[in-house]
């Protein structure tokens, strides 16, 4: 069974443009399948055109849309909607990320096409989902990510908005909606029909903001942004050593143990105020001063040496370039390069989903250059040449 | 086809605890899996002892183990061990987020148990993988947010550290597993055998870094943090309104225009230093004050009111309380009441996975108490009283 990938014999006929569903026929392609992306002409995906450029073109385009192919159709032109339409007979799933309402309107929506195509699966993406009173407003990730309380969770305790520095609103609504495909892939082997997926980005913040929603009905408190801070284990956070920053997870009372006899303050173990987590978490601003005072002592390079020589969690605060030199990303496999015809070598995340069906590769086919592969899809499918 | 789940026929052995592993068999669950949570006797899963409670149970354990059921077994004694191999013999999916090691010296690791049931499909989670160097270290959410790079480009420029307020290092790593299983469970209809999923959350979040690897390998820059600002299109951020913080997210040079005229300020849209995005995000720091003080004339709501009648993405930053009032939140069904025996009716996030194959329930099973169905899970699978 080695290098057979799980999604090996399924076709994607892709629409999605800029994050969220390219986001998820990514996956789709690095788990085997064969991902079109069709494109509008001249200007194609709309990433294609945001920097930063190697060679001209977009590395964000490269990192989202490695081993997928490219054909290029008018949607709006008859000719070309019906090459679409023959498509359609010819695939497993179709993914699209428009405004809701869009595809109906070119006579392209799930109800015109699993007539054609009982088969199909649809899955489509969108900002707030097609249904509800939103379902036809304008999203971006910002905007989910403000309208769906990750952010009012996220910052210094009083301080300014933050966002989350990628785009998890995208992120996790294409993460979701690639559970949705493969469920269905697989449910469409018993029932032998496709079927609708309907993923909203704003469903998807809802849905991973864990534990604020159970702190608001109990407390009836909305949870407010805590820094670094845990909302209820002490000390875990990020400290200032002597040089940056450090994060340290005391996570239990034996582990503060372990910390006070590490640090010589075997005196804390069994003050009153710090005895216990709910105690620890109880008295946080006057341990605060103590802990910062502590860790101030050492340069992050040795609490980290330290601290996890007693098996006490602890880890550095990474900058994107650290990720290039640490081991544990190499051995897993999670920076790859690409070769790209345009750009030449380009390093772009890895693949996190390990299946011991597959060996990984350590590297991927590239993105597809706009229309690349009309010719070899229009013959492929439709059995002739253009 | 109307209600037929499309994970209805999967059976699932979840020995997972707290949030990756539960949160991932949550999914599961959603989507029609029985899902069996094999819990240790007393302590069961850590997270039943997690705060806030509602009458004596974890709402944060509800919270991730709705629609679950719980059987006690202590896999350090020998007859227990029986059962559970009897069990996996009957079950498609094992999951499990232990130390990597830690199945293997109970000798359940997947070469144990692929033996005893070949259709197994066994999905691992953990901080760091089950390769690597830091396999076996222990890893938090917090952890592996700043290892990952998500915490460096998460917060206010210059400030201090972040984590975003929700683990998504965790969740993460669980939908990855869930995508995993699902095209495990798709592949198997194929090949009739099983295979290892190994999902690390260090991996989820390099994964997840979307532009910012991107960014570092043309710019040689590592990226930082930007408050809300989005890195490439200006105006588009949170803004102080009259009264609070609003998002606004004039996303091209049409937008810039229509804003310009709205707000009757239209020598703004021909000015040389902001006529192009390009322009407007060179001369950031020139355009802040401007916009600052224009959007401190109206409030929250008065601006959402008048930009989105004009067509320009605009949203409010909501506190979660927000949620349960929010209609779209409402229509798509995304705050379900669970009913639960301890805790009587909580709510909970929905799913988000909307799919044409069931009706989206507006109410989910509970949570299960400790072991509440060790007897008929033994009854039934090994077809025994106990």
């Amino acid at each position: 069974m080695k290098n057979t990938k799980p999604l090996n014999d399924v076709i994607v006929l892709d629409l999605t443009r800029v994050l969220a569903g390219p986001y998820c026929t990514m996956i789709l392609a690095d788990l085997g399948a064969e991902v079109i992306k069709v494109e509008r002409p001249d200007v194609g995906d709309d990433s294609r055109a945001f920097g930063p450029f190697i060679n001209g073109k977009s590395a964000y385009f490269i990192s989202l849309n490695r081993g997928k192919k490219s054909m290029v159709l008018n949607l709006k032109m008859e000719k070309d909607l019906k090459v679409f339409k023959e498509l359609i007979k010819k695939v497993d799933v179709l993914v699209e990320n428009f405004r809701p309402g869009t595809m109906d309107r070119l006579g392209l929506g799930y109800e015109d096409l699993k007539v054609i195509n009982p088969r199909l699966i649809y899955a489509a993406s969108s900002g707030f989902g097609h249904s509800g009173p939103y379902s036809k407003k304008a999203a971006y990730d910002m905007i989910v990510q403000a309208a769906g309380g990750m952010m009012s969770i996220t910052g210094q305790p009083g301080g300014p908005p933050v966002r989350v520095g990628a785009s998890i609103g995208d992120i996790t609504a294409g993460l979701f909606t690639a559970i949705g495909i493969n469920a269905a892939l697989y449910q469409r082997q018993q029932t032998g029909v496709g079927q609708k997926i309907d993923v909203a980005m704003l469903d998807a913040q809802v849905a991973i903001l864990e534990n604020a929603i159970a702190r608001y009905i109990v407390t009836k408190e909305p949870p407010k942004p805590l820094g670094t801070r845990h909302p209820s284990i002490t000390p875990f956070e990020a400290f200032k050593a002597a040089d940056e920053w450090v994060i340290i997870a005391v996570g239990n009372d034996a582990l503060w143990a372990r910390f006070c006899e590490s640090v010589r303050r075997e005196e804390l173990i069994e003050d009153p105020d710090f005895a216990t987590n709910a105690k620890r978490t109880e008295n946080y601003s006057k341990l605060k001063p103590i802990m910062d005072e502590i860790i101030a002592q050492r340069t992050a390079a040795e609490w980290i040496r330290d601290l996890d020589k007693v098996g006490i969690p602890v880890g550095p605060i990474n900058t994107v370039d650290k990720l290039f030199t640490d081991p544990q990303v190499k051995a897993r496999q999670m920076l790859v390069e690409v070769d790209d015809s345009v750009a030449g070598r380009v390093i772009t995340a890895g693949n996190p989903i390990k299946m011991s069906s597959f060996a990984d590769e350590s590297s991927r086919k590239a993105a597809p250059e706009l229309g690349e592969h009309t010719e070899e899809i229009v013959r492929r499918f439709l059995g002739q040449g253009e």
